[in-house]
C-alpha cells in the first residue's frame, strides 16, 4: 500500500502542476460549474420552476452545449444557435402553413417529406468549404426543425410548448455568455495574440539553437545515433516546440474566427479587422519556419560538412544567426507590449552580417580552405599508406570516408569490396569530400534566405501595427 | 432578368459541378435526411408513439447530434454519448441515495452543489491533453447528469421518465448508426488510405514541377513579379496542392481515430493496428515534403544560379528528379493495390542516379563552370567599359548585378551610388556571382537529402506492409 499511496501522491502531484501550468484552466473549470449551478437554481428554487414548468430543462442543455473555452468561441456557438433556430422556425411554420391546407390524411406524408428535404438539403448545403465553418448551425436547423414541427402534430398545445423551450433556450444562453464575459474571461483574442508573440520567440530559439547545434557539431553525432528513427527526431524539445509552430495553422485560424467574435475589450479596441493581419502574420512567420526546417534537414543531413571547414566560418554564421534572432525577439516585444518600432537599425545590422557571411562563404574561399584541407589529408593518407598493407589503408580509407558522409553508404561499400586502386579511391574521395564542402554552402544559403524572408516578416508586422494603430515608438 | 437568370443558371451549374465532384457528398446529404425520416415516423406512426409518449423527440436530438460523415466518426461519437451517459447515471443514482437520507430541507443544497461539483471535474478533465479527444463525452456526462438529477427532483415519475428516455436514445443511435453503415458507407479508413496515397502522387507531382521550373528558368520569371506578395506565393496550384499536405497532420490524425472505430470490412480486415502505420507513414511522407518545400525555396529565393550554370547540370538534376518521383509513384501505386513489391530497382536506379549527381556537381566542377563563365564576363565588361563612358558602364553593371541576384539590394545600391572603381565593383561581383553559384549547389543538395529521406519512407511503407499483410508480388 505504501507503494500505491507514493503513486497518488505522484498523481495528485502532477494534477497540481497541470492546473499551476495555466490558471485558466482552473477557471474555466470554475465556471463551468457556476453556470450549470446558476441555471439549476431555476429548477431548485420553487418560484421559477413553477413559471417555466419542465420546459427549463433545455436551459441546462443550451448551457452544457455552449459553453466553450474563449469568449469568442461561446459566442460564435450562440450565434449559430440562435440563427438556426431562427431558420428552423421560419421553414416550420410555413410547413405548418402548407399542412393546414392540406387533407388529414395527407399530413404525415407532408411533414415527413419535408423533414427528409431538410435534412438532406443542410446536409448537402454544409459541405459547401465556405460554410464549413458554420456546420453547428445547419445541426441546429436540422434537429430544431425537426421538434418544432413534430411537437406541433403531436401536442396538445405547440405554440406554448415551443415559446417556453425559446425563453428556456434564451435564458442558457444569457446565462453562458453571462458568466463566460464576466467571471475571469478568457479572450481568444488574448490567446491568439501571445500565441503569435510565443511563435516569434520560439523560431528565434530555433535558430540560435540550430545554428549553435551546427557549429559545434552536436548534429554529427546525433544523427549517426537516430537517423533511422523518425520517432527519434521528435524527442528533441527545441524540435518539438518548432514543430508546433509549424502545424499552428489550423489553431491560429481557429483563433481568428472566435476573436472576431468578441467585442472591442481592454488593450484590444478597434481591433474588428486586425484579427485577419494576425493570420497574415501568422502565415508569414511560418513561411520563415519553413526555412529553419530545411536547416535543421542540413544539421541531421546524412552529408556533414567537414567540422574544420565549419570552424572557418563559424564567427559570420553565429553572427548572421544572433542578429537575426535579435531582429525576431524586437519584433515579437513589439507586438507584445503593441507598439511600433523603427527596426531600421536592427534590420541594417542583420544585412551587413548577412553581407559579411554572403562575401566571406562565396566558392573560392570554400574552394581554398577545402583544397588546402584535402591535400593536407591525401598527404597524410599517403604517408600512412606506406606504412601499412594495402589492405588496412583500405580500411581507414573507408573509415574516413564514413565519417566525412554516410551517404550514399551502399555504394562506397561495393566500391570498398570491388577493391578499387587506391589512387582511384583518392580521387573519388576527393570529389565527395568537395561535395562534403558544398553542404556548409547550403546551410549559409539557407540562412542567407531565412533573412530574406524577414524583410517580409517586418513588413507584415508593420501593416499589422498600421492596422491595429499600435504606438509609435521613435 | 436576364442578367440574374444567367446568374442563377451559373450557380446552379457550381452546385451540380460541386456535387459530381464527390458523389459521397450528396449521398450523405440524402443518408441524413432518410435517417430523419425513419426517426420522425416513430412520431407521425401512431402505434410507435403511443408506446413511447412524447420522450421520443430524443431519438431525433440523438440522429441530429449523432449523425458525422464517415462510419468511424459516428460510431465513435455514439461511444461517448454511451459512456458519457453511464457515467452520468452512475453518479447520478450515487447522489440521488445520499439526498434520499438526509432531509428534505437539505436536499437542493447538496443537489446544487454536486452539479457545481460534477461541472467543474468534467471541465478540468477534459482540458487533460491525452483525454482531449473524448472533449464530446465529457460534455455528454455533464448534461446527461443535471438533467437526470433535476428530473428526479421535481417529476412525478422520474424512473419511468429516464427510461423511456434512455430507450428513446438508443433507438436514435440504432438507426444513426445503422442507417451509416447500411447505406452507401462512408468509412474513415478508406478516405485515409486515399488521402495518404494521393499525398505520394502529390509530393511527386510538386517535386518534378519543381526541379522542371527550375531548369527552365520559370521561377526567375515569376519571383521578380510575387517576391513581395506572400498571397501571390499561394495561387500557385502545384504549391496550393503542396501546401495541404503540409498542412496534412490534423486530418490525417482525425481520420486515423475514427478509423479505429470501424469494423473490420471489404478490403480492410485484420486492420486495426495498422491505422497507426498509416499515421507514421504520413509522417515520413510530410518530411520529405518539407524538403521539396525548401526545394521550392530555392525557386522563390531572391539569390539565383545564372541561367548557364543550371544548363550545364540540367540532365544529372533531372534524371535525380524523375527517377525519385518514379520511386514515390510505385510506392503509391504499392499502397493503392496493396501490394508489396521489392522497390530495390527502383532504389538503386536512384541512388545511382543522385550519385551521378553528387560526383558531377562537386566543387570542383562548379568552380570551373563559374570560373570561365565569369571570366568571359568580365572581358566583356571590361571591352564595352572601353567603348562607353564610365557612367554607363557602372549603369550596366549595376543592371547586370540586379539581374543575376536582387538580394541585398540596398547593399547594391549603395555600392553603386558611392561609385567605387569599376575594378573593386569587378571583384565584388566575381565575388558575389560566385555565391551565386552556390545556390545550385544548394538545390542540388536539397535533392540529395530529399532522396536520402526515401530510404527512411521506403521502410516505413515496408513496416506498413507487414502490418497491413500485403500481397508480396516478386
Amino acid at each position: 500500500t505504501s507503494t500505491s499511496r507514493s503513486q497518488l501522491t505522484k498523481f495528485i502531484g502532477q494534477v497540481v502542476e497541470f492546473a499551476k501550468e495555466d490558471a485558466n484552466r482552473l477557471s474555466f473549470a470554475l465556471k463551468v460549474g457556476l453556470a450549470m449551478l446558476v441555471v439549476s437554481l431555476l429548477v431548485l428554487v420553487h418560484r421559477p420552476f413553477q413559471a417555466f414548468g419542465t420546459n427549463i430543462i433545455y436551459s441546462i442543455l443550451t448551457v452544457g452545449i455552449m459553453f466553450e473555452y474563449t469568449v469568442g468561441a461561446t459566442l460564435y456557438r450562440g450565434f449559430n444557435r440562435a440563427i438556426g433556430s431562427l431558420l428552423a422556425g421560419i421553414f416550420a411554420v410555413f410547413v405548418i402553413g402548407i399542412t393546414l391546407s392540406c387533407g388529414h390524411l395527407a399530413k404525415p406524408y407532408v411533414i415527413g417529406f419535408s423533414i427528409f428535404l431538410v435534412g438532406a438539403a443542410t446536409s448537402f448545403i454544409k459541405q459547401w468549404p465556405s460554410l464549413a465553418s458554420y456546420e453547428y448551425g445547419f445541426r441546429v436547423t436540422l434537429f430544431t426543425y425537426c421538434l418544432i414541427v413534430i411537437s406541433a402534430y403531436r401536442m396538445d398545445n405547440p405554440v406554448k410548448t415551443a415559446v417556453e423551450r425559446l425563453y428556456a433556450i434564451a435564458i442558457g444562453a444569457a446565462v453562458a455568455v453571462g458568466i463566460n464575459v464576466l467571471v475571469f474571461p478568457a479572450w481568444a483574442g488574448e490567446q491568439l495574440h501571445d500565441e503569435l508573440v510565443d511563435g516569434f520567440y520560439s523560431v528565434a530559439e530555433s535558430l540560435e539553437d540550430c545554428v549553435k547545434k551546427y557549429l559545434s557539431g552536436d548534429g554529427l553525432i546525433e544523427q549517426t545515433e537516430c537517423c533511422k528513427m523518425i520517432d527519434k527526431f521528435d524527442d528533441d524539445p527545441a524540435y518539438r516546440k518548432f514543430r508546433y509552430i509549424l502545424n499552428s495553422s489550423a489553431r491560429i485560424d481557429t483563433l481568428a474566427i472566435s476573436a472576431k467574435w468578441e467585442p472591442p475589450h481592454g488593450r484590444f479596441k478597434h481591433y474588428y479587422h486586425t484579427w485577419s493581419e494576425y493570420v497574415k502574420v501568422g502565415a508569414v512567420l511560418r513561411h520563415c519556419a519553413y526555412e529553419v526546417m530545411a536547416l535543421y534537414g542540413c544539421l541531421r543531413s546524412e552529408i556533414q560538412a567537414p567540422h574544420d571547414l565549419r570552424i572557418a566560418f563559424q564567427k559570420d554564421l553565429l553572427e548572421a544567426a544572433i542578429d537575426a534572432a535579435e531582429l525576431l525577439r524586437s519584433l515579437a516585444s513589439d507586438i507584445s507590449n503593441m507598439k511600433q518600432s523603427l527596426q531600421t537599425s536592427h534590420l541594417k545590422r542583420v544585412h551587413l552580417s548577412i553581407d559579411r557571411l554572403q562575401s566571406s562563404i562565396d566558392l573560392h574561399s570554400i574552394y581554398s580552405v577545402c583544397e588546402s584541407d584535402v591535400s593536407k589529408k591525401v598527404e597524410k593518407a599517403d604517408a600512412d599508406a606506406k606504412l601499412q598493407t594495402q589492405y588496412s589503408y583500405h580500411e581507414a580509407m573507408k573509415k574516413q570516408q564514413r565519417r566525412l558522409y554516410s551517404w550514399p553508404s551502399r555504394v562506397v561499400d561495393e566500391l570498398g569490396e570491388d577493391g578499387v586502386e587506391s589512387g582511384k579511391l583518392i580521387a573519388r574521395m576527393r570529389a565527395l569530400e568537395s561535395t562534403a564542402a558544398l553542404s556548409l554552402a547550403t546551410f549559409a544559403l539557407l540562412l542567407v534566405e531565412f533573412v530574406a524572408r524577414l524583410d517580409h516578416l517586418v513588413d507584415a508586422v508593420d501593416e499589422l501595427a498600421a492596422t491595429a494603430k499600435f504606438k509609435q515608438v521613435s
